[in-house]
């Protein structure tokens, strides 16, 4: 029986993690990942006390501070939260972990298109973010998914190297901030392709089309590699115990009476970083709501010894 | 007019002050210094990301940060905040400033003893961090007041260089963590003195003794410096408009309607870090924290417009 699960290895699982060791807690961290949306992000900016950095650099900065606790991530995928008595039963595709509090942590994920061949070519052709092996895009004709500010990014990011950029966007007309949407459509590379619909991704070892419909259209477009930018979901299916907002998120609330916050709508289980209610999706904001909901946790754990 | 005023440079302040310049904001931060209780950590290991680093070092890079986007600190001190129509009128001991709206970020300051003496050795002999010239306490008697955590933790710090360290206690016993405590008392360059009231700190032009009375007695104790480490308490006496606990910390709240976080009882006034009723003190909650109240601002402003 463990003290504490922490689900997710983004700023806030990692957060919660340090506070955790440093206290000599009992506890595990479950994550198929490490750093979450940070190593998607190209540039950090607003992470106070670290000047402009990669996005992967301060990942690895975390890793870092994480080996200075000798925490270890186990890279199991979690299914289910059962309360079993007065600790959590947590499920994961591997096995099962008993623990008397939780914390939810496992941030968003890419939205995906659900259309055949993405999961064929996912990591192999399919990016949900602009980082990925140079070989996918130096040279390459690169089809966008998605008319946002990260669509937009990653289209300035490849025009540098790539051959042809297309934006293939359900919109009639690009979204994002203005400043940025006119470099994009200024750039000669680019190449914007609007409302319309991505069907199906096509190849064989390796990508080498897309059908897509447009009006009554249905249309067909030479590509070797698809970056999908549609937004973001909330990644807590596992977690169908607590209350959720009406976009899946993980709704938190304040005890002043406990002096606990971070509390989902089970006690026990506590919940931080972009997975909740929080409306300030940001790399700051989810390491300071680790760290509130571990020190809320630790009073959680010493009110029910 | 400016969008927005932060009140405090510490951890919260900064990070809310980088997010406000990135948005190109029309804002001034007021605060009498930079980094708040971080410059007075020996050590900060807990800050995602940063290991394990002295609190002046965090404090530097904070500073290195702001420059980054020209942020400047007015050094004035804050003495009333009042409503004038839907803006805010905040009277300095310098002058006047308006703005939309404001961040109360000025976190809390060291409690006084409030006796003779204390004023006029203030940074000449008395000091409220175990942080000061070495000169203060390498082969001196030095006198530490109170008996937690920090005041352990400054024996141990002095204890490598002073000639004799005293530590004076209104308990019969030290409080604190028993590991520190009993490091501590083996100490045989500390001497415990219990159940005692400070009186007087008394000297010419540097100290050379301090009054206090155990049980109906009146003592002297020669001493060369005293280190005051009793507490905190929260500065924002100038904050009279809003709602606190009884802490007289700065009550928070947020709105699912308006999606705004760190409001206080009064609309467009915001507090973020330890000035809040937000039980975890700690340098990655502020920082997330005033990451939270400036978007919140951001979105007020909008609304307000």
């Amino acid at each position: 029986m463990y003290d504490l699960i922490i689900i997710g290895a983004g700023p806030a699982g990692i957060t919660a993690a340090i506070y955790a060791a440093r206290r000599n807690l009992n506890f595990i961290v479950l994550s198929m990942d490490i750093g979450g949306q940070v190593a998607w992000s190209t540039e950090v900016e607003n992470y106070t006390g670290i000047h402009l950095m990669a996005g992967v650099e301060l990942v690895r900065k975390f890793r870092e501070h994480m080996k200075d606790y000798k925490i270890k991530v186990k890279q199991e995928e979690v299914c289910d939260i059962k309360k079993k008595g007065k600790s959590f039963e947590i499920k994961t595709k591997k096995g099962k972990y008993s623990s008397k509090a939780v914390i939810v942590a496992s941030g968003k994920s890419p939205r995906k298109l659900g259309i055949k061949g993405e999961d064929k070519f996912n990591g192999k052709g399919v990016f949900y973010c602009a980082l990925c092996d140079i070989k996918y895009y130096k040279g390459k004709e690169v089809l966008i998914v998605g008319g946002g500010n990260s669509a937009l990014e990653s289209a300035l990011f490849f025009s540098k190297l790539a051959k042809k950029i297309y934006i293939l966007d359900v919109n009639p007309k690009l979204g994002g901030e203005a400043g940025l949407r006119d470099k994009v459509l200024r750039n000669k590379k680019v190449k914007h392709i609007h409302s319309a619909k991505m069907l199906e991704i096509l190849g064989n070892s390796t990508i080498n089309s897309v059908r897509y419909s447009q009006g009554n259209q249905e249309k067909r477009l030479k590509v070797n590699s698809v970056f999908i930018e549609i937004g973001l979901v909330t990644k807590c299916d596992y977690a169908k115990l607590v209350r959720k907002n009406k976009w899946g998120e993980v709704m938190i609330f304040r005890s002043t009476k406990t002096h606990e916050e971070n509390m989902t709508s089970v006690p026990g289980i506590f919940a931080a970083g972009d997975v909740t209610d929080i409306p300030a999706k940001q790399i700051m904001v989810a390491a300071g709501e680790g760290a509130k909901a571990v020190m809320a946790c630790f009073n959680y754990l010493d009110r029910i010894k």
